[in-house]
């Protein structure tokens, strides 16, 4: 059964000249193993909630995973989509991508990041577990990583983490076949992985992973520690492929006519290509139907489960209306309030409108709880003891929370946000990315925003961080003003169930913006104040300079210069809106100015080649936030001297 | 003495009301140890080439290294910096800054990368050690680490580099306090860290971080070991302050008037604020003269070694000439014959010439030697038998690797350039940050740089890498289109010596774009083709897509419309031109396009709020590469239908 996978996966690279035959072939042994003994899946119903959750870590081996699929039975990976590998429009893309395939948990392929990934899944997989109980949520995660994913520095983040929180249900099966790309894995790797896990609080084994039988036991005995679980296959790589088995450059696609002929004869393969004997494709379809016979338990389990709404709400991601109403009439106290505050306590403010009223919200921080606001009276933390805790302390681990997020979104039933600075935002990026990219509900709070951190320096001012993330497709970057947008970009965020969101905001106090309008901010701009007559001036500003512009506008207008306002705290939203509103937004007048507290790249489609962009052009420093909003110029001063200059 | 660091420690950062003394204080006893009786160092020749290597990985305990500066008789930190902790202007700014402060070897204070950084100074000096001999360059790299510096995922890449490459004169000493912010370092760690460097290949050893005389023998045995070293050092935070003294909620500023008083009365320190007594400043001082010692004898052993020009030269990062004329002809073949050519080989064929004249140029790929086009024939590989090697395997470790290149240029004597995939530069953004906001000389080759990936799909291509990396400042991205651009854009790299640069480059073939002209793209933006007749249409593009710009021009032309083409390798140094020659570049055409495989951001300050923009708006697909071209819009076609429409 596993030459199957070892035929096709050779075949699919070998058609596609393009793709990576070297893992998929290795590790088919293991994998027959698992899929055909130890994991619980359905490939009738794909979407199965309790379902173990399989992560190919080591993504660019994607046929692996699109030979499993097609043998076992799922309708998403046919034997044309695995002729058409790496082809446009085909099921079977470069890397695995979710939302794409059937059967696919999580895309993979920037390497380390599955294997933090299924940390995420495998943490919601706990906390819904002790939300709904064993009837409902019980299942494991298996992940399959390879040399590179343990080398990236993300894979320490994932592993420590996983060890602290001792999630037993997650079992990783390691490719040990001493190889990368460029050649042997020791000429840049000789660490003992094994003892690294164990130092992390893993339980660890090895395994020879061409052997059925000792794999089999090596997975029994995985199901049944109480620690997350590392079992190194001693595998060669290519295995199979005649007198290409184990040789390092097999890694990729390297196999020509004939060394394919020479690995069929090696291993007794006698059918056509692209074609699998039916005694075998009958088998694995029974191995497939066992697999899925817990699901008939479970769907009678949740018919009787008194939890059985809201677990069905809480997967589909539904949010209760009663949240929405809290913090609507959050916003319509501020309003009334017009409260000063830091915009990072707007946010927590937000968030406590809303934590008690959505119970799949889990909360967390990369140690700066305090810093972030993300914390909300009442949440416990989640921790060995107490897995239905709602707020997780990630530890100084941006990257590795990130992931785990991404995880918790796609295992459903969480809506995960959490906590760092902005500045840091830099390590988490990847994983933000491949969010965006997979298209999941994730929300970033990401506090002390600009040169307003001020006297930590420049190390941890952002000035470019707004600009590369505006850059980032299927991303909303809100950067809200006051209290009054705070909860609207978090309304926003939450609404969005196809893409996350990163909330920007400020460590220093600002005045109240907003006076009046409802759900503003869901436009993404919008005038915040109006000019007293024809305007002469548009000021743009997004977040704590928001009240820079609104100063600005004050002084101009009294010196008779018509000045409007706009305020942009969603740059993606706003180029969602229909020209004609994006054309009355950004207006006509003969003056434009933009003010941000960050680098102009990207402003010009506001205020255009010929506007005034007041903010950085360079990195900060260390000084007190008021001092350095005035070193660096970026006050109502400088705005109103500016824009003087430009109506002459 | 410790007493004299922690009171400075807690004074200053009393007064600046912000900033961190539990680091500082809780160290105080091994910092002591090590300035007075193991670091090699002169305070009044910082820049000492041979001088031991002392990094705060833990940046926020800033006030550690300047109360060590200070005592120890740096005249780069005053009593008056020490008054002005974290003020604008002041040497003391929140975290450590390389080149603001003298004595600070690199910023610190995103963690982790200090531990990162001090890799790579611990491999350049072995480096220069195997090229210049024990007499010239025999030293230690020293770094203080915190809890944060090991949760970050970079801590894992750094240690596992160390332990492969057996870089024993690395001793890190961990600040074993078990705080972070959030509280207990264990809410969110219980893996064990000796285990765990030891799994990487370090020597390991605890000791009681208070104890002056088990630090020393800890320090001494360190010293004589094989490997690279990590000692445990038992530590109580904010050791000193009364009854603060271990509180994790000392680490930051908490300490206030009262907490001050029993502090000093806890250590019996009875001088004024802000002035430490005579016989405790002589002493320190008196250490540091120890330390200066061995100066003479290196100064003196420079003097006769035949290696004293050449070392100088290096250590300065001065550029044969000949590396550039070796180029030059290289560029006016180039124009000669005009190859067709990815732009990963045009970097490859510039490095083959320049390389063998700069023996300073130390090259690396993380793992994707193959590639990345960085391996130069003739290079060995740097290793524990061959230090002198000139080419790293650096694993899959992007984020490492930068800060590693970013601890070889801060040391000297090392220029290193080195590969990843144009995508992964995300995992190494948090280092290429630091370089550029340090400013230093790293080169990042970055190839695959868009949808010409195909097959890997978009887990593999960037789109918005463009953007977010023009975002940075102080940081030279450049885009070179063909042969000759390529070797100009390598030449105002190595030129740059005070900013990093990134080569993005194609894994696909391009026609050659250049024609004539000499070095032009050190101007950053460029005329690349003239209009027949006064042009009517603008076409703009950077690296590959300028050939589709040329192709497309060609047709309009064609058709009776006088079109020019600009190609712009380099943004930034575009940007540093006159308004007049940037006026001349960006034109007036009534019609102005823009073709670039990425997102459109920023692209407006070249083609206007009206102008178009053909590019990505959404992340990529698998698929062959020309067929995303033509999926996604991206060809000549669509310009030339494109402007005509605009015309009309």
């Amino acid at each position: 059964m596993a030459d199957a996978v070892r035929v096709l996966s050779m075949e699919a690279v070998h058609r596609a000249k393009s793709g990576h035959q070297g893992m998929p072939m290795g590790m088919a042994d293991v994998a027959t193993v698992l899929w055909t003994k130890f994991l619980k899946y359905d490939p009738k119903n794909p979407d199965w909630a309790d379902r173990d959750r399989f992560v190919l870590s080591a993504g660019h081996g994607s046929m692996l995973i699109y030979s499993l699929l097609h043998l076992t039975g799922f309708k998403s990976v046919s034997m044309d989509d695995i002729k058409n590998f790496r082809q446009w429009g085909s099921a079977t893309p470069g890397h695995p991508e979710y939302g794409h395939t059937a059967g696919i948990e999580t895309t993979t392929g920037p390497l380390g990041q599955g294997l933090a990934t299924a940390v995420g899944l495998a943490m919601a997989e706990r906390h819904l577990n002790a939300r709904f109980g064993d009837d409902l949520v019980d299942h494991k995660t298996w992940v399959i990583a390879g040399d590179g994913c343990l080398m990236e520095g993300v894979s320490h983040e994932a592993i420590s983490l996983a060890g602290r929180l001792k999630l037993n249900k997650l079992i990783v099966l390691w490719d040990d076949n001493n190889v990368t790309i460029d050649g042997v894995a020791t000429i840049a790797e000789t660490g003992d992985q094994l003892a690294r896990f164990k130092a992390a609080g893993w339980a660890v084994k090895a395994v020879d992973g061409h052997d059925h039988g000792k794999i089999a036991a090596a997975l029994r005995w995985a199901t049944q520690q109480s620690k997350p679980v590392m079992i190194a296959c001693k595998t060669k790589i290519s295995k199979g492929a005649g007198p290409k088995e184990g040789d390092p450059h097999s890694h990729g696609y390297t196999l020509f006519d004939s060394d394919i002929e020479l690995a069929r004869k090696a291993m007794g393969w006698e059918a056509e290509s692209f074609t699998v004997p039916a005694p075998i494709k009958k088998a694995w379809e029974a191995a497939a139907r066992k697999a899925a016979k817990p699901r008939k338990d479970w769907e009678a389990a949740l018919k009787v489960s008194s939890h059985a709404a809201d677990f069905k709400r809480a997967m589909t991601g539904e949010l209760p209306a009663k949240a929405f109403e809290a913090l609507d009439a959050h916003i319509a106290q501020a309003l009334e309030i017009k409260p000063a505050d830091a915009t990072r306590s707007a946010s927590g403010a937000a968030l406590a409108q809303l934590v008690p009223h959505i119970d799949d919200m889990v909360g967390g921080s990369a140690d700066l709880t305090g810093s972030n606001n993300t914390f909300v009276k009442g949440m416990t933390a989640y921790d060995t003891d107490n897995y239905g805790g709602r707020y997780v302390h990630y530890g100084v681990r941006e990257f590795g929370m990130s992931a785990a997020m991404n995880g918790m979104a796609l295992h459903g039933g969480v809506i995960p946000y959490s906590g760092t600075f902005f500045v840091f935002s830099d390590y988490s990026r990847p994983a933000i990315r491949l969010g965006a990219l997979m298209g999941i509900r994730t929300i970033n709070v990401l506090t002390h925003d600009s040169i307003g951190v001020g006297e930590d320096g420049p190390t941890h001012q952002p000035v470019e961080h707004l600009a590369s993330f505006r850059a980032m497709p299927n991303l909303l970057v809100f950067r809200p003003a006051d209290q009054v947008e705070a909860a609207e970009c978090w309304k926003a965020a939450l609404k969005s169930t196809t893409t996350p969101s990163l909330m920007v905001l400020s460590r220093q106090k600002v005045p109240a913006a907003r006076e009046t309008g409802d759900n503003l901010s869901a436009k993404g701009a919008y005038e915040i104040r109006s000019a007293s007559s024809e305007a002469k001036v548009s000021i743009f500003a997004s977040g704590t300079e928001v009240s820079v512009a609104i100063a600005a506008q004050k002084e101009l207008e009294a010196q008779g210069v018509a000045t409007r306002v706009v305020s942009t705290p969603c740059w993606e939203l706003f180029d969602a809106q229909d020209e004609a509103y994006k054309a009355s937004v950004i207006g006509s007048t003969p003056v434009n100015v933009a003010v941000e507290a960050a680098v102009s790249l990207g402003w010009e489609k506001f205020i255009g080649q010929d506007g005034i962009f007041v903010g950085m052009t360079s990195f900060g420093a260390s000084a007190p936030q008021d001092v350095l909003y005035k070193q660096f110029g970026i006050t109502k001063e400088v705005v109103v001297e500016k824009a003087l200059a430009a109506l002459k």
